[in-house]
């Protein structure tokens, strides 16, 4: 069986080490404030005291960090996962980066004989405590084979998307749509409120037709509740809306629905609600609206 | 049991009307091109000459029309519903026009008895042939209550909404859902392709993630089909932009996504692609992406 | 020498028939609250107590109202303009309205063998008291050679556009230029802000380059003064933004940009600062940025 | 008398020395593409083999590059600036790059005890071959003083904005108006030309009114003509609209309608039109109406 480190324990890495740990994997775990390690090792999880500590006798080092700074900082700096790491092991980023920083990593572990794999996830804390989120996997092949028992252990569902980059290109495709259909409730809502329609019915209509979705309708139940508790922080979809209008600039391919969307995104988090669930883009609509819901 | 005239035959009204058919309901049916009569006739339906024939003799008037202005001209042009209409009877919208068009037809056929819902449906051609539209009521709800078998007989579900015009101020916030979930699914998959993602791939992942929905499932296969078969056409989709843009204006609600969306309907409609699925909005994208999916 | 009534006296309306008294001609005026015309009447002017007693013994009517259903009242309604109108006459509209109601209005004045110009003007509240505006003028040729005079009065070029409705039609033209402008300043100059600028010195350099405009530098000089004196009400920007967007819609033509400047004029407005110069969208922004200029 | 050497005689730069030799400063020219100095030389100026070679024996350096890029590889490469470069030295920057690049320049050179300006410019082609461009400078007052005879030598007029990177700020705060007044020229006479106005009499009512400015002139006489010469390309403006939705990320600042402008950019870019003056914005606007002016 794998010997795993998990490095980076938020709200998503916390879940998915936790999901290694219950399949039965031994896990070691690192995390910039310590304390986030309390739980796991409670659970029997070995705590490492920098990223090159865990990595040094593992077979798998996975991570997922809040973006690509930190992931650079925890591969790079003298303690990082470089320091740690050597050649037949496997490194797993499951954080959400550009695609380009995914391919800088892969090339600097080749440099070392290390397999890489990007594989972002989609879900948030509740998938990830229940071991439900679905990832999306770029790298070689069969690495990618190697490693799907470990997904499987975190997930619903596991999908290899092609080379390196092309979990994180469609981790990014996919948030672009999330965006979207958040944005797109917000406005639905406060058009909805200001026609003079109840919004509890207005969610009845919405968990039912064709275009449901269960985005829609737990954010916009949560809405209409005010509960903004978070599942995914605001100020991480507006560092996705922002990777994603990179990756759109540097590809020339044309996001006017997602361009209007990231200047929702960021009114919202100027505004002070960046750590509020990222359904809290509706405060900044609701501002422009002069009206709550 | 009712006797209802159906008016208006295009891609829902003759699915809407055939379901009653089947129901068992006797229905008179009416459309401005004559010849789109004939397969109801075949299966029993009774053909009228005109609006005002067809409203003559029954309890209940239904119609689904492509806009506001057809709709006042069924009802209100010389041989059109009113001059066939008579108290008592109940007289039904199921088109998606504005809330105040909805208010104007209430007022008239109050004048003369008639009672009056705003009845438009989510769902297209397929869920119209199929008896599983989603049906949303504005108007009196012991009157909505008398109708609800009649509505049951052609939806998967039928709401209540409220008073006059909460049934269409419901299909347009709805529709803004649909047209920013159809611009997202075009911008994701173009993106997609051009950052190298296979788009059946692509569609296998948004098959399942928590923003998964049948409307993105199904537009977005038939993108990468190239399939632009029309459910809901193109043009109608820019009618309701059009309708939600004017709503958006009046009642002073933000939709700066929204906004987004309508230029890109409108850039499609002014294409030549007005006739072909909503979905073929993502052929203007692909203009200003000089990329085909 | 004309004999000119002019309804409507506004920040525009009452510069303008200023301009008409002391350039010699007799002048009637009325406006809806009797008091603004007191200015005018201490200089020599008549008032009238409605529309049709002002427009019962002039040769020229002329008026400049904030919105078409103000004009819509003021021809129409009981002691309305038609209810005053002769043969012979003259109707000069220079509110900002759409092209259809200029072309209404021209319809309604044909029956009564009143000839109709729609001449809108550029230009605010100071070229309106100086006689500096420019007047753009649709409808028919010899009627505005004949009238050139009395816009001469008031403005300092006058232009003759076309048949009816392109007056009107080159004002919504216009304005889409200076509401894309002031979204502009107010972008940059927040962004300057952010960027550690000096703004002073950002206006010194934005007053000589090859985008310079005396409005840019306006504007741009009152904002970093937060100077918001009323020149030109926001409310009135958004209803122009309304009417170049509702004409838009209806030629199918696109504008991207402008229905983005129009977000922000909403959202200013239901922010409450619509009785504010028109520059006060920039506070729209500011609260966006969570920054004040 | 200052000796200088200017690298990068692309448009802008080839004017710019040219009125350097013209001032009859003793003037070094570098250019990728060797032929584009032949007429520098054939004027008196010194030709180099590298802009190390360049920069060699000169008391300034001036340049005037494409992009972030670009200026990297000419500073920073094998026979770039830097290895020519020695204290006591002045190096200037022209381009339009991020403020982030002229402060990575600033530092790079200091380590050589070399002062550095950013110095961007505002203005094109015309300007540049006429000494009329607008200059803007970041860096050292005392160094930006004894710059300014030679700034002076070249521009109308010389502004000094404050520390490194507030001329790289200043010019992507003016370029962002630029953009907008651009695409508003473009959806303006789109929108007039639909509406039916006479384009040619449309811009006679711009050059006039207080929101003309002469690069409205500029840019509608010559879409009018449909005259795309370039004075400044299309790739640079949406390269510009680029730094400026960078600097705007970065900065949290919000920029609804510039995110709208760089849609239209990019997607004429992606038909084709990079290379063509910026106006050829308009283009994809048409294809969007699908009219042409």
């Amino acid at each position: 069986m794998e010997q795993i480190a998990y490095l980076g324990l938020g709200t998503m890495g916390s879940g998915m080490a936790t999901n290694l740990v219950k399949a039965g994997y031994p896990v070691t775990v690192w995390n910039r404030t310590a304390e986030k390690c309390n739980p796991l090792v409670a659970m029997g999880a070995t705590e490492a005291s920098s990223p090159a500590e865990a990595a040094a006798d593992v077979n798998v080092v996975m991570y997922c960090l809040s973006n690509d700074e930190a992931v650079g900082s925890v591969i790079y700096s003298d303690n990082g996962i470089l320091a740690g790491a050597h050649s037949g092991q496997i490194a797993v980023d499951m954080s959400t980066v550009h695609p380009d920083t995914s391919r800088r990593e892969a090339e600097a572990y080749q440099e070392r004989g290390v397999e890489f794999l990007d594989a972002p996830v989609f879900g948030s804390k509740d998938e990830a405590r229940e071991g439900g989120l679905w990832v999306v996997v770029g790298g070689n092949e069969g690495v990618f084979d190697h490693m799907r028992p470990v997904f499987q252990a975190l997930s619903a569902s596991v999908h290899y998307m092609g080379g390196t980059g092309m979990g994180t290109s469609m981790k990014l495709v996919g948030n672009l749509i999330v965006a979207a259909q958040m944005e797109a409730v917000g406005e639905a809502l406060i058009l909805g409120k200001k026609a003079g329609l109840d919004l509890n019915q207005v969610m009845d209509v919405l968990d039912v037709v064709d275009f449901r979705s269960p985005l829609i309708s737990g954010v916009g139940r949560s809405l209409v509740q005010r509960d903004f508790r978070t599942s995914f922080a605001l100020r991480h979809m507006l560092k996705d809306a922002n990777l994603i209008a990179r990756l759109a600039e540097e590809l020339r391919s044309p996001i006017p629905e997602s361009a209007a969307v990231r200047e929702t995104l960021k009114a919202a988090v100027n505004q002070g609600w960046g750590e509020e669930n990222a359904s809290a883009l509706v405060k900044a609509l609701e501002k422009q609206a002069d009206t709550m819901l």
